[in-house]
């Protein structure tokens, strides 16, 4: 444990750059004695930064790179001005050729998958990458993907996606047998599901040692935390993401608006502060900051573009515990021993077809 | 205005059956003078709560069966056994023969679409019903389907589910021209959600004086009320309602825990105790209760089956509303004069080919 982790910082990412992501990782850098940075962005504008916040100043390397990635720039324009030249690019250079044990960015999502995918290409034995988030819950927090890294899905991504998943609950949770459950509606007679009834086929026959499949999840079964993985395809993941992000946002101008009214709320107000405070900590949206990209020869952080050097400093956290537990190994083997225990494809081999 | 409306009511739907149906209608006979209601079920069951509820029993009409469809079987269960004989079945005769304007039920969903969609048929036009429901925003109120009538859409389906949404939100909401929007996510450059794109091309092209069509939307738009109607594919729809609502709850937990946690807490919430009532009304999901099958030869309102009187007296007022303004002959002339304005179907009709 005394080896040191690096992690490579995108410090031109989010919608403040170098101003957010300087202080976030002085704030990091003060929770984690054997963490390093690698910052990548424009020299000139971090420089002046550097001796706000010492830690950094003192346990970082800069890289120095002009080019950054547009917040609203489509993947496809951000891959022709950005490639091997931007700081997001550059991070994960930084990962691919060893020199750092993680990236994270709070640049363009969209850019980002598609850099990520290009660069360090998908893991062998995966499909594709998925985008997987830690959701808090009243058990504490689940971890959901995908988020949007991939639109559609069949059953073996479904499969590799909680396989994944699970990796990350044993890392993220420190979990001997996470529980998975794959998100679905209710009822039971409807098409176009077979593909998700099909990978809880899967799940239930190969019974992996490291991962206990619990069936299916419904939407409000997410918060109750009924299982510590939940499994989607990342059309539908991204909506119920932003969907009860929406919602807890909502109840707390409710909450602001009813407490503001009359001079006896504001008073009780007052009085229970602390309660308030407990409960603005527990919905604070940057506590879980950091949605991780799953499937990678490499493990990248995606941080939220509009937050705050605490929620930016959350999203280092990730990538810290990622890479310090390994989360890449334990990836690797989960998928292995499931490959070997994958029950024989429906389409039969060549030679049997002859 | 002095025509009646009459109802029809499952009096066996829903967890408790006639306990909840038979005090709900009271609750809203009370609201409505000019509401008449049919119930539909076990006599001996109902007969014995008329005298405690003496609205009902002064303004309704019994039909007897003794045979009601079970919470938790499958749709083509329940048509084997219920259909033609069961309360739920019959509520919809009722709609199917004009002896009443719209039915009621808090029974099985699955089987209520299915014998929806069996006994009253899909409307000319129309590929298929949408489940819409009311979704409590900063706003006031927004209509949200399809909440999971039908799995998969394509273009057309979503444009049909834009047009009757936005009828229902002129007759709920008494709006000239109801915003819409199409639920998508952040990311523009990702495969499989061409349908969606394609609708959208189709809302503003054909630019409906009925309907003013506002582009895409994110899950967390939803509850910042930025549209008065929010279209989405049935499998994601109810994903998102079952999210929302489990991070509403799962937030009022948070805060019952935070306010019983201390002295000062108690005591402030005590104080603060008219907004708390406030909040949790506006968080009451009975008061958004009752969503309304669209797209069928009739209007059939669907209550939670766990809902108490308020709440079953919420979807009878639904019911109220969708007869009394006519939302059918809305949809109907809404579908007929978007047909009209349509582009021309891309495949290219018989005597062009030849």
């Amino acid at each position: 444990m005394s080896e040191k982790v690096r992690l490579a910082l995108d410090a031109m990412g989010g919608d403040f750059g170098p101003s957010v992501v300087i202080p976030g990782a002085e704030i990091a850098l003060s929770r984690h004695r054997d963490l390093e940075v690698i910052l990548i962005g424009d020299e000139a504008q971090i420089m002046p930064l550097l001796s706000a916040n010492p830690r950094v100043k003192a346990r970082s390397t800069l890289i120095h790179t002009d080019v950054a990635i547009r917040m609203d720039d489509k993947p496809s324009r951000a891959l022709r001005y950005g490639r091997r030249v931007s700081s997001m690019w550059k991070v994960l250079d930084e990962v691919k050729f060893g020199r750092a044990d993680a990236a994270v960015s709070a640049g363009n999502t969209g850019a980002l998958m598609a850099m990520s995918a290009f660069n360090l290409k998908t893991m062998e034995g995966i499909q594709r990458p998925a985008l997987a988030a830690l959701w808090p819950t009243l058990r504490g927090e689940s971890i959901v993907l995908d988020m949007g890294a991939s639109i559609g899905a069949d059953a073996a991504a479904l499969v590799d996606m909680a396989v994944m998943g699970a990796a990350m609950a044993r890392v993220v949770f420190d979990l001997e047998r996470p529980t998975v459950g794959l998100l679905n509606i209710g009822v039971e007679e409807v098409k176009g599901l077979e593909f998700i009834r099909e990978a809880g086929g899967i799940l239930r026959e190969i019974d992996l040692p490291t991962l206990d499949y619990r069936g299916f999840v419904e939407g409000d079964d997410i918060g109750k935390g009924e299982v510590d993985v939940v499994v989607t395809e990342g059309f539908t993941g991204n909506i119920a993401l932003k969907t009860g992000e929406g919602t807890a946002k909502q109840i707390g101008e409710y909450l602001r608006a009813a407490m503001a009214r009359t001079w006896r709320s504001r008073l009780g107000y007052l009085l229970a502060r602390n309660a308030f405070s407990t409960l603005r900590e527990k919905m604070d949206p940057r506590k879980s900051n950091g949605a991780v990209f799953l499937g990678l020869n490499g493990v990248v952080i995606k941080s939220h573009g509009g937050t705050d050097p605490i929620g930016f400093a959350s999203a280092i956290d990730v990538g810290f515990d990622m890479a310090r537990y390994d989360l890449q190994s334990k990836i690797r083997s989960m998928i292995d021993s499931y490959h070997q225990t994958r029950p024989e494809p429906r389409t039969p081999p060549l030679e049997a077809a002859s």
